[in-house]
């Protein structure tokens, strides 16, 4: 076989058997194919896409590349999340809790942040002494214990992805659909629960800008999880203005902290408890609907609350900034934004948002970039709220006094007042299964 | 300037700017950008495409990349000839010393064959002592004094084409009509000469399988041409049947110097007739009708034939085999095919027959392959022909008798021979100039 015949056929349209592209995951892995050629075949996948056939082969030939998580030494259904990354998302921070509350095991790798969108890890390590390099044994014996464990990813786990996907990054084919789909699909896969939910954000601040893509990756990932024997759902959600107030590491624990109070925003707790309702319906817990009548009364009860605090000690983490947030750290600096004008809030650009975020030591611009675990903001005013000249859209904070001009300059690019209200959209747009996909 | 940037702007469908494209070429040579970026970009063209503009600029960049050779040294217009190569093709050793011998400068730079096409450096070096390496000086002095000097590249020609295209090689965007014309025309640009002839060959054995394809070639190279500030011209003309009957080395000498004394077949006399007109008109020596009256007495005053022999003897060559070719060394084996059936031959498939040709020693696999001058077939039936069973279809050529069985059977598979006569196809279907294309 040889690479060359690969990518001419891919080329020109036609469909790669599995023996082909085991051959050549395999192959690229070893370092037996060159860059070169893969990144070719690659710009020859973003124009001509996959068939689903082979969208599932190449998931599982990546998802094979290294180790197969095996969860079994985990008492009963373990369940994942995924989403596709957006600003503010703390979500696992919340969802994770409350379905261990209900009784269904998570046993989650989680990634870090790069550019503009976050990372679970590094929140949990804004704890003080948080672990989050937890040898395999530890890891299932705190899920055995307590029902959830966020850890970092560790082992050798699709290392074709990390191949692949660095190549993707420098030229220009990472928003390819179906590579999307076999970057995500593999690594869940690889990561051994038994049923996945997706959290697939749309709009400007989400990898998918539009719906019409993000239904599409749904679908594809949807199909992958089931035919590989996982039962899987998807919901699309919005990511067109940032997830709850919070961003920045310590702040958004803060906030999920709240949230599992119940006194969380109503963005952000509405959006946990579809995920939490959708994670134990793939459980077997019942309907959607009774699943979510049991994840509200996990925070009514406290239950999920005392979850998180239970994962933090189990971890090594300091469990009295779960019971009491203000003991938190503060940044030594803050910095109100005010509106430069009257009138209603109508645009929130996301991204943007997320990058001033970044400017403020949120985040990091490259992999081996540090974060500022205080650094971020409170946004005081969302889409849809109406403000006076002057008053407090947010507050921004910050190490150093000295990066608040270029972080406010991009925060007040990214938001629009305008004088009219602009449309409501919906928090969740459609939830995709195998049987197909539900508007809302 | 970021080759990230660029990839993704052609993958989108937007054009690259002059100074993007100079940035690129040259950050290439230099091996600043690494072949992974530069293949998603090739094969990101192969898909999109590129603009008159974007072809024109990549050709002059190519071009500049290394020597641009200075033919000011020799008198009067130079006229250069392109063939995008086939089976059986060697004009230039007959057109070039008929151009000369009507008064007009050829100094041209050939290439090697590879692969199923032949190269005019190897059918030449089948002379004995002939030097195909010449030093600058002397290769003006040649043309000066004789009017033609055929030899093989030499110095830093268009060193970002060497690169691109063994990349291209191996990362199938070598069918791409932007990048031939690139390829192409960066390196006659580079070679100095005032007009350049194209002869695009279109069928079975042509690089270019469709007349549409092959017209689409022609017009972008005419354009780059003339923009280039060269008069530029086109013919297309068809490789769906080897030219003449001879192929090899030494066996395409030979009918070359037969086609000098007007003995040769008709189709290559056409064609060379054909194409020295061309050249003669691009030169300014009167209309293509003319012109070719001028060829036409060039070989029958035995002027053009007398040219081909001085340049041999200038170059070191035993001139002798030009004027008595049965001097040619014979291959030790010679083997006849016999016709399977009794009809029509309607099909001759150029690329397996020249395949057939490489099997028994005529041409080279890789580039570091080595050649048997003697080796080769000559054709007693062509496309039209009627045979009956057992007839002599042709006449092989070898230094070991062992390789006579697969080229034989190679060979057979790529003539058909059926009941009824098949359609007769134009040697020349049209002519492309900056006016327009005129098809025959």
């Amino acid at each position: 076989m040889r690479m060359y015949d690969l990518i001419m056929k891919k080329r020109n349209g036609e469909e790669l058997s599995k023996e082909e592209m085991h051959w050549m995951i395999q192959n690229y892995v070893k370092g037996e194919i060159p860059d070169y050629q893969m990144s070719a075949f690659l710009m020859a996948v973003y124009f001509r896409g996959m068939t689903e056939a082979e969208t599932l082969t190449m998931t599982l030939e990546v998802a094979h590349s290294g180790d197969m998580v095996d969860l079994s030494g985990i008492e009963g259904i373990k369940v994942d999340k995924h989403s596709t990354g957006g600003v503010g998302d703390k979500t696992t921070l919340i969802v994770a809790p409350i379905v261990a509350a209900c009784g269904v095991k998570v046993a989650k790798m989680s990634g870090r942040g790069l550019g503009h969108t976050g990372g679970t890890v590094d929140k949990l390590e804004s704890i003080p002494n948080m672990r989050m390099k937890i040898e395999r044994e530890e890891f299932f014996s705190i899920v055995n214990r307590i029902g959830l464990s966020v850890v970092g990813q560790s082992g050798n786990l699709a290392p074709a992805d990390k191949k692949l996907y660095a190549l993707r990054d420098v030229t220009a084919t990472v928003d390819s659909i179906p590579l999307i789909a076999v970057s995500i699909m593999s690594k869940k896969l690889a990561a051994g629960s038994d049923c996945i939910l997706l959290d697939v954000k749309t709009g400007s601040g989400a990898f998918m800008k539009t719906l019409e893509d993000s239904v599409a990756l749904a679908k594809e990932m949807v199909s992958i999880g089931e035919q590989a024997g996982k039962r899987t759902v998807a919901l699309i959600t919005d990511m067109d203005l940032p997830l709850g107030q919070n961003i920045g590491n310590s702040l958004e624990v803060i906030e999920a902290v709240q949230t599992l109070r119940g006194e969380g925003p109503s963005d952000l707790t509405e959006l946990c408890l579809c995920l939490s309702a959708d994670m134990l319906y793939l459980a077997g817990k019942g309907s959607p609907e009774s699943c979510r009548t049991l994840a509200e009364q996990s925070i009514e009860s406290g239950e999920a609350l005392r979850r998180l605090a239970a994962m933090v000690e189990a971890q090594g983490g300091d469990a009295s900034v779960i019971w009491n947030p203000e003991k938190f750290a503060k940044a030594a600096y803050q910095r109100e934004v005010l509106a430069p004008r009257e009138g209603f809030v109508t645009k929130m650009n996301s991204e943007g948002i997320g990058i001033a975020a970044c400017l403020l030591g949120a985040g990091r611009e490259t992999v081996d970039g540090t974060i500022d675990y205080r650094a971020g903001m409170v946004l005081k005013k969302k889409t849809g709220d109406y403000v006076r000249e002057g008053e407090v859209l947010a507050v921004l904070y910050a190490s150093h006094p000295e990066l608040f001009a270029s972080a406010e300059k991009k925060y007040l690019d990214s938001v629009a007042i305008e004088e009219k209200k602009a449309k409501e959209l919906p928090l969740i747009y459609a939830r995709v299964t195998k049987e197909g996909t539900l508007f809302y």
